[in-house]
């Protein structure tokens, strides 16, 4: 396969290396991710700046384009200014940090995986939990035998899947479980702290134990130790609350046709 | 009601001072928007830097909390910080630009009314198409309209309405449209050029002109000059495909339970 690999930890991040050494043994790779670390940036663009691309030599014959913008930017850059032609698919990760439930909207890492399944390109997010056990090799191993699968499958168009990995040796990974996307919010808080100058700021703080008992969704998955892959769609549209809609008079001024 | 007012354009933008002054006809009115134009910044939050609120007097009894973040930012803090109690409704707008199709990832303005319906508050999102006329005042009414409505009736936890309005005189809107979102991309390019120091630098390009057909989809009805109302689900798993991906076999290693 022709592969595009990106994320939102930027070029130099870990996992991005691991899974580019796994990939390549077997397929053409080519590398555009953020130039510095962009998490939690969603699916922002670049609109207000001009973007830069540059190549850039990681290290030992790791080469990549590092852009100066998120990690959507990157696969646009990629896809309309790199490559010749569309790659078979586009795999978003390693992340460092587990991306589901609500967390799903805040992931540059999927965001990526979504704006290549808009251009029609098969797309994979894949991010590993929390920091206790950085398995990055085992996860890259299996992003590559799921890509494989996916490439032989295929995916409906404007389908990606968003795949999470436990911080725990691969040998005492419970199983994979097929799962959907968590949508209770995690206990949230804003860190309210006081600057040297006596004035007020805030950090967004985030208790990730949850209480969620589910076991089909993502969050309870994960913390249930099972490799999760969660089937997303680029369409958020709510179709049952259409018809709802149509039956709501919505101001008599502007209902008249 | 009690509600929360918001947009991505900045607290200074046109489209909230006039939304601020319709609502406040008839409501209780918090303002708390991004300290400065914040478009195409997606669902992203701020990790990375500390926030900040300030509240502010923008003019003649108009008043607000700037806050240094995200349009997504803004409803965490309004939620967490500024209001004693949950608010009864968002409103995020009116933003100066369509939020329709692809251009709902991007969209700061709907991430906001996204974010809300988290915390379970129903949430309106409202944009006007271009640039030609801007009948701020009449989309403001048309807001009260409906969210006078969505009070009385209600909307399913998750769900969100996305409004865009034409921009043209309100005499000549053909309607209402409830219409789902378009996944089909605009005409994008990344617009090539060479600064004073001979080096390369891009901009995203975007030709808003379509030849999409289905008069369901938000785009073809608001260029047919329709008021276009999109429910969007904060749920964006592909439940028809989770099957489907059960009877996958993903590497035998990692298949066993």
């Amino acid at each position: 396969m022709n592969i595009l690999l990106t994320n939102d930890d930027g070029i130099y991040a870990e996992g991005l290396r691991v899974l580019y050494k796994r990939f390549a043994l077997h397929h053409a790779i080519t590398v555009v991710a953020p130039d510095r670390e962009r998490s939690a940036v969603g699916h922002g663009i670049t609109l207000h700046q001009p973007l830069r691309k540059t190549k850039i030599e990681v290290n030992n014959g790791f080469q990549g384009y590092a852009v100066s913008g998120t990690p959507a930017d990157c696969i646009k850059m990629g896809l309309m200014e790199i490559l010749d032609r569309k790659p078979d698919m586009v795999i978003s990760g390693i992340n460092l940090g587990a991306n589901v439930g609500v967390n799903i909207n805040y992931s540059g890492t999927v965001a990526a995986a979504r704006e290549a399944a808009l251009y029609q390109v098969p797309a994979i997010a894949v991010s590993i939990k929390g920091h206790a056990f950085m398995n990055y090799d085992d996860a890259a191993y299996f992003s590559l035998a799921l890509a494989e699968n996916v490439y032989k499958k295929g995916l409906p168009y404007g389908t990606i899947l968003n795949v999470n990995i436990p911080d725990i040796p691969m040998e005492k990974v419970a199983g994979i479980r097929i799962s959907r996307q968590a949508t209770e919010l995690y206990a949230e808080y804003l860190d309210k702290r006081t600057d040297p100058r006596n004035r007020t700021y805030y950090w967004h703080g985030l208790d990730t134990q949850t209480s969620f008992k589910n076991p089909d969704v993502d969050v309870v998955a994960l913390n249930e130790n099972y490799i999760t892959i969660t089937p997303l769609k680029c369409d958020t549209t709510d179709y049952s609350m259409i018809e709802v809609l149509k039956q709501w008079e919505i101001g008599k001024k502007f209902n008249d046709t």
